[in-house]
């Protein structure tokens, strides 16, 4: 109900995906009658809804320290619960961020080994796959050393199953790729990480700039809520900058508007690649349940992208893939700890 | 002599800065029997470069503190020295960032009033002037409330000399535009801008985002410089990817490219006008002196920009100016201290 375009656009969103995906069932949640109005447009979509009645409704301006007090009744509340309940196995939000990731860590609770939850969130790349992995994109503004390390083991976890890499390489975002660069808990984490790429089974290539944030020599993209929500941002609003600009030039004068009738196609197939909806849904990893944030201005087809992501996570086994990751790494370090100067062999899964 | 390209591109840039402006003279610093060849290949320019014999070089892996140690008799100290002794307005650099500031500061000492110097760097906009001002760039990792307070200052000092705006609109960057996000300082630097905007004659607009750095609601963004350096490396490599896949998306079908042959104007005026040589420059402030860095990989049109931006910069008489505008707000900061409750006239310069 939070989102700025309102239900009728996440309705729409679900219809899409729909109709794409025979295989998907909703719980859908808000004030029964309304939604009711909104699934009974759309033909069938009713056999594939349930509705869970919510009045309240959490709105962008609300504070998340509000919302843990009296969010109880809303439908992004009621949204977090199915899936703490195991009725859902993935809840969907277009609301306000914070308030959700608030609402998800009470209710969700963190993963054994998870000290700060993260908001990972694709980035068109040059890589096969077309995406990076980049987190913590804004789920809180600090993180210190071991946070990093953990955002890794998560980040690589969403990497083989979100984007199915076998071995994903791993960057940490910093302001220059030498050694001595960067904050305290940036060098100390670097120090940290050839271990645990070695425990966990990813490749750690060491810093990594802005510039490498779409780049093929990294897979997932490793750095503080802070730093990587003004990246992102930063990166939408360039991306956006240059398609006006693009947009600009071709109606310019009439042979460069016949121009860019012919190149139609080529225009559409550049417009696909950057549609920043295609990578719509940020997801909230280290909780004992899966969140995707969908863009608060998403329109359906965002929103069905969101679906998709998720829809995607739900059926790699993607949640207790990642907590049995971070409980065995966490359980690896406390040995490695205590036994510090002992050789010992570790085991790998694949999860 | 430190750029990637090597001092042949410095001199091709001269070469192009000298041929387009008559008013600039040129000390050129490195080892003179090189340098003077490279001058001599082109016409005319012998006559308006003076040559400082420098043999050393500071190289794009030595680390600042080495550089402050045994740097002198490299062509990076000797340039910075020209402006220290007033034989030259403004120092032009493509050498390593770190070092060169790090040289700048001990030579030429950082102005009264000033904490932390920063680097301001131009971003394409959707604004009159076509760019906006972004700083620190990465001068400092760190940035207090003061010092973020100070960027302000600079900056607007900058946007007025260098952009010809009489009210800079300055914004602070952060992961939302609400009072209570953002760490402790921004939030600090939040509550004085507003007497800081009245004394120094700017308007601040608050809290800005990433998606903001282009935008046509703010002028100048005041930011730590990690932060700032992860924003502007993230820009450029965004800019580069949509950059790519449009030749791409141009390159698939004898169709496209022929629409692209059509549209060579249009794709070139586009190209223009995200091309990161046109603003290449990122101006140090808060020195007794100008001093301007230019991409370590600029090539011959980079390099002449640059040196294009220090020569608006010598000629507008920035440096007195942005020192008057500072020292006087300092001093009105401190007058302010230490009468705070009682009412004060505060005369606003247009420095």
């Amino acid at each position: 109900m939070g989102g700025d375009r309102g239900p009728a656009a996440v309705v729409a969103g679900i219809a899409e995906s729909a109709e794409k995906n025979p295989d998907i069932h909703f719980i859908v949640h808000g004030p029964r009658a309304e939604i009711e109005q909104l699934i009974a447009r759309r033909s069938g979509l009713a056999a594939r809804c349930d509705i869970r009645d919510a009045a309240g409704v959490v709105t962008m301006d609300d504070k998340p320290s509000q919302v843990l007090r009296k969010g109880e009744g809303t439908s992004m509340w009621s949204a977090v619960e199915s899936v703490r309940l195991g009725e859902a196995t993935v809840a969907v939000s277009c609301g306000n961020t914070g308030a959700l990731m608030a609402l998800s860590m009470l209710r969700l609770r963190k993963l054994p080994g998870v000290n700060r939850p993260a908001i990972a969130c694709l980035w068109p790349s040059r890589n096969p796959q077309g995406f990076n992995v980049m987190l913590d994109c804004g789920a809180d503004i600090r993180a210190d050393a071991q946070d990093l390390v953990t955002y890794a083991l998560m980040g690589t976890s969403y990497a083989r199953n979100g984007l199915g890499l076998a071995r994903p390489r791993v960057g940490l975002l910093n302001v220059g790729t030498e050694e001595h660069k960067g904050r305290p808990e940036m060098r100390q984490a670097h120090e940290l990480m050839p271990a645990t790429a070695e425990a966990a089974n990813f490749d750690y290539v060491g810093f990594v700039e802005g510039g490498d944030l779409p780049s093929d020599r990294v897979d997932v993209i490793v750095t503080d809520g802070f730093t990587g929500n003004v990246a992102l941002k930063t990166g939408e609003g360039t991306a956006k900058l240059v398609g006006d600009f693009l947009k600009e030039a071709f109606g310019k004068s009439i042979l460069s508007k016949f121009a860019a009738l012919l190149a139609l196609n080529s225009l559409k197939r550049l417009q696909k690649r950057i549609d920043p909806r295609r990578v719509n849904g940020g997801v909230f990893l280290g909780l004992n349940g899966t969140v995707v944030k969908s863009h608060g201005s998403a329109d359906s087809t965002g929103i069905s992208a969101a679906i998709k992501l998720a829809f995607q996570l739900a059926q790699s086994g993607f949640q207790d893939r990642l907590a049995a990751r971070v409980a065995q790494t966490a359980a690896q370090a406390a040995a490695l700890n205590t036994t510090r100067n002992e050789n010992q062999d570790h085991s790998e899964g694949t999860s």
